[in-house]
């Protein structure tokens, strides 16, 4: 599996696991424990996680995994984030839905999510969404103090636009390496307005959520999803894949911009799907045909 | 009151006043001293003009007053604004409403500010608007020129985006010290479109003009006005301030940013308020809960 | 006629002739020459290409009138573009329409230009449009290679947003040296996107194509069309333009950003009414005239 470098001391692996339904899975620790396995086999090693996934459960249900197999955390590079706070009957002192990316807010989140790991430290940190209400000064303290205590070897942002990313840089002592945003041949949008330049500016590879636009193309009601569809089909045909899930991660991942799609499904077999659409190659005219059944029309 | 260090040698007074609409107060002179005396012990000592405003009648009548006492003069910071060029019966020789940052027309509207507020030096400048049609070049020159006469002490922008104002100031050997924007809980886009975000990354404090959205909220006829209003009677309530405008104005001093809210009553009452709205700390639950009521959703 | 300094080592001509229709004037080679050299006295020496215009065809028509007449080829600049891949007759080989910004494409798209026009050297090269599937690393590499090779002297953009132009540029080790975008009276969106201003702020002028806006305002039969036009015969007549043409070309070239403009015509009448617009000086009433009309309100 190719790695992509985003710092001197830490890679991730191009196809990353992500764990947002973990609990939704309904898996046994055991059954977790093989998942990992299988992905770690496959050279997916990076883990993406959030304090709020399955409404504050899922990093627990990923540590008792860990715990029953400890020798797991050396292979694997866990991403997790912080900054939105939900109403949850696992935070029953958290009275609205906001953002709170003041400093106390980030420490005390990543030491539960260190507890609920059962891991001694996370491998990056992401800030989960531009918070309107954002202290810079007090992220870059919160950033320093983690980083200085060994509990963050890194950090990044999530769904910052140009402007928030920049910003928030200019305030810290170490460098942003990524930004975890919604990219995929049906959400074009950051494409578009320039956040996915700023990456490629920055010299920061991107991890992309939703890579599958959340399974919209694929019932293919919309007149958008019909369109992209129908060229998705022609183009996997053409590359000899299987299904279009495939072309949709190849359509990422032959971008430049070395975009890391996130996988989010319990299931191997979709994981390998994933995995396997690394060898397939694009050509221009096939990219493009994709791109122009998103957006409803040719390139000018 | 809080005070913001704009310079090396120049702070601001957190609250700013405005005399936006000091020619429709129909003020005596008298009258204005005591408004000017009562701000100065509020802690209110940056007021802000610009020549247009009271179709250019306004910086006379504030200038009428320092004449009469000139001990105010040194305990006070003076903004004002150039570059819009409006129809007056006051200015008979302008045939059209259009922009002007040439050279020429910055030099002789600050000689004529000078004259009217009856004073030898203006605290800090501002062009008023974008110009579409501005020379870089003629700005910078003069800006260097008032600056080396004394007559300037620093410059700014008003309503500056992101893209002029790092344009302009790249032309500059001196640094802007601030962007006078519209920015209230009512309207965002300043906060949305990344132009507060460049403050913040710059370094540089704001200064919010219509800070109560000119009263549409209290109002409370659109649906949007409806909802806010809403909102800040519960925020109102629940941290004992005695009406909305208080509410907004701590909505802003509660933001990082260290935004200057300018107050544009003639009535001593609501400065008051406004200096009074120090005090009022929002929690994150009531700061969203404004924020959102505005937009009309949730924070995703 | 006023020149522009675009790079240590070459000017353009304040106007450019731009040859997007050559294949449809049907044009001898002996017309040619009689137009490219009425040109040269005109002072217009810089002459707009791109390997795309009349499908494939106009590079190849303006290089024999440069075969028959050597001697010209020294007092000109040659401005082309890649990076647009068209279907044509002319290249049977292109199975779609897209966007190829690749090495291998670039460096052969300026050999296919280098014949067609007959010439050792081009002076700028424009990539054509922001491919969004752009490996800057590859048009860096190809750029220096093609400088090194003496092939071309000098490196463009057309059409590039923002934050296009600042990725790619911080891939490349020389500077673009323009962005060639549609600018007039009639399309406001690169003055009003930062666009310009960008070009203003890294000290780049921009060249404009469509600058009289491909017809549309002399027809005036949209609402915008008619209010425009209304407008620029009043300014007209002021200035003793004989036409609007030349008011539009004004508009361009009265702004500070030394906005070069295309004049793509065949008719020597029409060249010779642009470069006469270069005498004309517009007042900011009219300037803002003209814009308030485009628009269709008035500015803030």
């Amino acid at each position: 599996m190719d790695r992509v470098q985003m710092a001197e001391d830490l890679s991730f692996s191009r196809i990353v696991h992500g764990l947002w339904r973990l609990s939704d899975w309904k898996f046994s620790d055991e059954e977790l424990i093989t998942l990992i396995e299988r992905c770690l086999e496959l050279g997916i090693t990076t883990f993406d996680h959030a304090d709020i996934y399955g409404s504050y459960t899922c990093e627990s249900l990923f540590g008792r995994a860990l715990e029953k197999k400890p020798e797991l955390r050396g292979k694997m590079e866990i991403v997790t984030k912080c900054g939105i706070v939900l109403q949850s009957p696992n935070r029953p002192e958290h009275k609205s839905h906001h953002y709170n990316t003041g400093k106390k807010h980030i420490i005390a989140s990543v030491e539960k999510s260190l507890q609920s790991l059962k891991t001694d430290y996370i491998d990056t940190l992401l800030i989960h969404r531009p918070d309107p209400f954002m202290d810079p000064e007090e992220v870059a303290e919160a950033f320093s103090g983690l980083k200085a205590a060994g509990k963050v070897r890194h950090f990044g942002v999530s769904n910052f636009k140009s402007h928030q990313f920049t910003m928030l840089q200019s305030y810290l002592d170490l460098d942003l390496i990524t930004n975890q945003i919604e990219l995929s041949a049906y959400h074009l949008e950051n494409y578009e307005d320039g956040t996915l330049n700023l990456c490629m500016e920055k010299r920061i590879a991107p991890m992309a959520w939703s890579p599958l636009a959340g399974g919209k193309i694929f019932s293919g009601t919309e007149e958008k999803s019909a369109r992209l569809k129908a060229a998705l089909q022609k183009v996997a045909e053409e590359i000899g894949a299987s299904d279009i899930d495939e072309v949709l991660f190849a359509w990422l991942l032959n971008h430049p911009a070395r975009i890391m799609p996130i996988v989010g499904s319990g299931k191997i077999e979709r994981i390998e799907r994933a995995a396997g659409s690394l060898t397939y190659k694009l050509n221009r005219d096939q990219w493009f045909e994709i791109l122009q059944s998103s957006m409803g029309h040719d390139v000018p």
